[in-house]
């Protein structure tokens, strides 16, 4: 008796017993998917492939590659069991935390600008180590971006929402936050996080203080951090904003101080590999009649 | 009895025994020299710093805060013991090896040119996990930036003069250039690193790797790797060339392969905390009788 199974991918192994369909997203599901029972989802291809999971009556698991899952429990039926991607963004996301830092504390929009007129230019610059960074939301992605700070000899000061060992709660941060040389920002957007960095905390950063924000736009009042960068105050790395995408016309676009990439630490070469090693070990534990990992349901 | 020291920062720890005068290297030395019997060198400032070596005739002892010291030799009168500063930008270095190798995964060209235009233009990007980094030089500056590689899952294969065990010698290069994302050169200038990587070198490189040089310029034959960029065969972060500085017309500048930073790996601000604590145990050592570090005549 063989299980039918969709997944996004034509190069992963599929145990013997399981019957596999490739859908990758793009353009109409294919016919034929009535007794399909475990949907792994295509990452990042719009909403079709959510809007999907109401129409396959067999279906019993579905694989999300996302870490949020909200969006789909309202389409998920009773009964069906919901595995979420938590932990394939981490390594991407630590990797795109450092990229940014790197690039504001060795100049390189200096560089790149220099590049463009051919001038070799010598300065000093900035380095992160010895740089003391509040590393602000302490899950997996702050473990893993920590292990890149620690490499590089920077201070790593630990906050999240609520104090433990080792770790700061974030009312601690009007203590914090004049000590930093780097903010580093790894929230999630939930009531508590929002607006958390204000006018008033980003007025407690020490001069040229570093902002980076790699979480959800939501924690940072962008209109506040772009007054204190446009003052050649604090500067800023950010691949999230309040507002995205930020409007072509924002004045946060061109300020000397301000790296802004477009929200995509998440997106990059090394998120596959694990995705796929995901949704291998969760086939062969439905073929097994195993619990799955991940489950959020 | 007070001995006359000369260093060029006045925010250091100086022995009780000690009589220190301070200069920076810019202006002209200062009066009252003649009994100066350890002098350490003002790092970058130019050639003045070396010159005066000669004219210190109390002279016992030179510490320069820079690892070449060839330039020194001729400069040091018998009997005067040389230091250098071997060490002191290895952090440095590595962090900005780490710097280009992230700029360039992630694709921080497009985003800065997006940037100029304000454009929200999402792509996903290579990654540096996962990548097969061949090191090639394997001394203090390559361990430290196998630290900040390994934190970053990415696979370190280590390569020097000569093989040893969990080093490969450089005679394997042909069998490892196939195999290679991304190469990062360490390399000193020497006869046995001059030209080491020619067109026949990079031909075999994969499409698409990653060529990256915090070593010596000489290491590489810049036409042939501006030819393979040129091409879009292979991609370049350098912060050395073969002519130093980059001519503004050469046609590397403006290729879109390629980043380039004006040989500033070593000058970052992690490197003074660093060099001001070796002068300090240097001058204690000198203060007690004791053999100074790094000693290199």
């Amino acid at each position: 008796m063989t299980a039918r199974v969709l997944v996004p991918w034509s190069d992963i192994s599929v145990p013997a017993e399981l019957d596999a369909v490739v859908w990758d997203g793009r353009g109409a599901p294919p016919d034929g998917l009535d007794d399909v029972e475990f949907y792994v989802l295509p990452y990042d291809q719009g909403p079709a492939a959510a809007k999907l999971i109401p129409h396959l009556p067999s279906l019993r698991a579905v694989q999300t590659l996302s870490a949020g899952y909200d969006n789909l429990l309202p389409l998920v039926p009773s009964g069906v069991r919901l595995a979420n991607g938590r932990g394939l963004h981490d390594l991407s996301v630590a990797e795109h935390a450092l990229a940014l830092i790197l690039a504001a504390q060795r100049y390189f929009p200096r560089w790149f600008a220099q590049q463009r007129t051919g001038s070799w230019d010598r300065v000093h610059t900035r380095s992160l180590a010895d740089c003391r960074v509040l590393l602000v939301g302490y899950g997996s992605i702050g473990r893993a971006i920590e292990r890149y700070l620690e490499a590089g000899e920077a201070e790593v000061v630990r906050v999240a929402s609520a104090a433990r060992p080792g770790v700061h709660g974030i009312a601690e941060l009007p203590d914090l936050l004049p000590t930093a040389d780097i903010v580093l920002l790894v929230l999630p957007d939930n009531p508590r996080t929002r607006g958390l960095f204000g006018a008033a905390e980003l007025a407690l950063l020490p001069d040229t203080a570093l902002v980076v924000n790699v979480g959800r736009g939501t924690a940072v009042d962008t209109d506040a951090l772009t007054a204190e960068v446009s003052a050649g105050r604090l500067r800023a790395a950010l691949d999230v904003v309040d507002l995205e995408p930020l409007p072509a016309d924002h004045p946060l676009w061109t300020l000397d101080g301000a790296i802004i990439t477009p929200h995509i630490a998440g997106g990059s070469d090394s998120f596959y590999p694990r995705a796929k090693r995901l949704a291998e070990r969760q086939l062969a534990h439905y073929a097994k009649g195993e619990p799955l990992e991940n489950l959020v349901n």
